[in-house]
């Protein structure tokens, strides 16, 4: 396992974020890569620690994806399932939180519709001196850590699959194309994107791209901020954005949304936005596709394009969730001690 | 672990617990509560083995207290979902059951809205000759011995955290207040809490504590019905109940169902039968409150109250739930030997 | 551990399931009996590895059957819950089973209301060299072959316990009775009886039971097909059918569905094709019966019979189940090797 020192208790935002972390994630991550290349692939970590998954908002997907990770670090799992809930009974989110935490949960992974709450579980923990690592697996439309720290590792690994760096990423230039104002993920992944040095284009049409988007993203920034100003151009078309990209990655759309506010069509927005292979003509020649899932075909993207294993990284970026998670809860476990 | 002669093979009421019994849970999940405090908190005691929880009446917290006692045994578990379960295909209760003893279920842990399944169930599986223990995890408005267990474990830890005896509950007054006529969780500590000589104080409005309630209760008691009946007393006002108690324990409020029928507003219940620090000054000054959760903040207790640490022994009932419930599991696992 | 040589890789169905593969099943889940005799029925055959349960169409016996099956094997499991799927967020079926396929599965079962989804999801993962293995834990009413393979094996060691082999069938008259026409597990078992040499007599009222089935069924198979259509008598009385019957197999009602279109009644059907002791007195002396369950009591069956273990092979069914479960996936799993 990578050693470097960590001391992250909790991963709720990715906007402080050190360029040491964001290596530190790649390494961890690459060696539980090779775990996960093994017959027998679990290793015992997390014996006899209790991951408990809150998922407020449901997602078979992610919960999957973060209980499968947190089994192969050989922990005991517990699911708040919400639809039987307490919560229904009156507690409020932070009560059900310190059940748990009473119960002996060592780590939680939180997803809630509302921007916030895994940070104000964090604090709680915090204040009442529990010892408990908090994991945003999305809030609202905040953020989302993992999906962002998963694709980043996605793309170091496309770039140099035996040992990633951030580095590689310097002066890449990489389109994200869809839903961006809503897109927790896409906040997530300027963040880390910027930090990293790579050249972000969003396309978005604007009843989904704000003028003022990326000015009020980069706003709560000390230093950082003039530089990620310069780092993120907003376009209304596409094909600005994905002119010689590198990696271009779209976003999921909620289609009920979608169509009863914010876009004429989905077909009319397939034509306007949707990845397709022309469209693909006018980046790199050796660009990748990325998308965080689930995936309408033929809306963000074309059927065909979604199944090219030459151009579409999406099954990697699945793989490479659980191999993250693991590195994640690894060292939010490690930095516990 | 406390090697005490245990002979009890099902759990599914305290109204025949014998002192011994008593003193053996506590003994047992004393050891327990050691086994937690490690870092690895798992012990193999029931490795190999199924425990298999039948929750016809949904219940997050309840369920998951009692899959984490198991998980930490070592047993793998089943989750019986009545969402999506055979009940709505026509089959009985008994069926079921019998169908996960079939599959090789050793341990069920049974949640029914109705009053009497659990039993009928244990009845069914002696009958069958099976060897499979029945563990009561509340019935209808019948009994939840391991809440009420779990509640003894506390108060008796709260007096004397190293070496818990039920004889320091001898001669203490502990008040129940609220809704006692629809509570399991009252009934099976009435039981428990009288059975260890304590002196026991009701207070709720009279829709919620018929004056024949005591007198009922006690009916079923052969030898024990009388010491019984002059242990408790009912009030209809709060005071007289919390006046020098020891312990004040609140019971949860079903609040669709007590603002339409029983009670005139929650506001009005809590200004007359609430827990707040202005009552807390008649009791003994160091009187401590529980509360079996889900709580109703501002109901059944002052929101302050609850998160003061010097008073509420909430968060340890949660805590020492998982313990008990592991005591009890390995109880009854070792009776069927 | 049975070492015969098996080729399996998915089990789809058992149209052309070989003579030797069935002895293979018998022995090997004889095999798995007697771990399940033990006090600790484990064995670390699948560690590491990741069964997962896509269950579209909700199944809480079958699923906790083979969640069960794949924890005794050491496995770890996730389980798709349709609820709180991505499938109501736009995602394909194949795309569903892609991502679990991407995190890591080394083994899928699945269920649908649809029949040949399994199939398509096997093609898929064959198409993209996955090395998964596919278990059609029920399709629509196509197949449900572990369930006509424990019924099977329930069959064979009821025969001859201590060394159940297929040969016993030949010759045994096999009645099933029931609604035909919409059962998968109809289907499934009349592959697996008629290539044992069994007689299979079905009986049901004529809107269960169409003039053709029988023709239409054997249809697919090539050189058995005579065979079959020989071996296969239909009637639409109950008769006939358990005249000298060596097993009756009764099939589940769909209640809700049958009284809305196809039966007079379930009273009626009860009198006409509900298994009775009347009606088996007619049979064998030494006859016995099967329900796939989930059991409606004094529909298919008299609730007496259903409980008198001289007659009614339902538990051991339930019990077989597992190990049956546990043998094929142990199978599936070397095959892979």
């Amino acid at each position: 396992m990578a050693e470097a020192t960590w001391n992250r208790h909790h991963i709720i935002s990715l906007a402080d974020f050190t360029l040491a972390e964001y290596e530190t994630v790649l390494q961890t991550a690459t060696s539980f890569l090779e775990v996960l290349s093994r017959r027998t692939k679990k290793v015992p970590t997390l014996q006899g620690q209790v991951v408990t998954h809150l998922f407020f908002e449901p997602s078979t997907r992610t919960r999957s994806s973060f209980e499968l990770a947190a089994k192969r670090l050989s922990a005991d799992t517990l699911n708040f399932a919400p639809g039987t809930s307490s919560l229904t009974k009156g507690e409020t989110i932070l009560d059900t939180a310190k059940t748990y935490l009473a119960m002996g949960t060592d780590l939680m992974v939180i997803r809630h519709q509302q921007a916030g709450v895994p940070l104000a579980i964090a604090q709680e923990m915090d204040r009442l001196g529990s010892g408990v690592g908090v994991f945003n697996a999305g809030d609202g439309q905040h953020e989302h850590p993992s999906q962002a720290l998963l694709d980043l590792f996605t793309i170091c690994t496309s770039l140099s699959p035996d040992y990633p760096q951030i580095s590689a990423l310097k002066g890449k230039k990489i389109a994200i194309v869809g839903d961006i104002l809503h897109s927790r993920v896409a906040r997530s992944n300027l963040w880390s994107l910027t930090a990293c040095g790579a050249d972000v284009h969003l396309a978005a049409p604007p009843t989904l791209l704000p003028k003022q988007f990326s000015a009020s993203f980069a706003a709560p920034l000390a230093e950082q901020s003039k530089a990620i100003s310069t780092q993120i151009k907003t376009h209304w078309k596409i094909e600005p954005a994905v002119q010689d990209a590198d990696f271009v990655m779209t976003l999921r759309l909620q289609k009920e949304r979608m169509t009863r506010y914010l876009l004429p069509s989905l077909r009319e927005y397939h034509q306007q936005f949707g990845i397709t292979r022309d469209r693909l003509a006018l980046c790199k020649p050796d660009v990748k596709v990325l998308h965080p899932g689930p995936v309408n075909r033929g809306v963000e993207i074309s059927s065909d394009l979604m199944d090219d294993p030459a151009l579409s990284l999406i099954p990697k970026q699945v793989a490479n969730g659980v191999a993250v998670r693991m590195a994640l809860l690894y060292l939010m476990g490690t930095s516990r001690n």
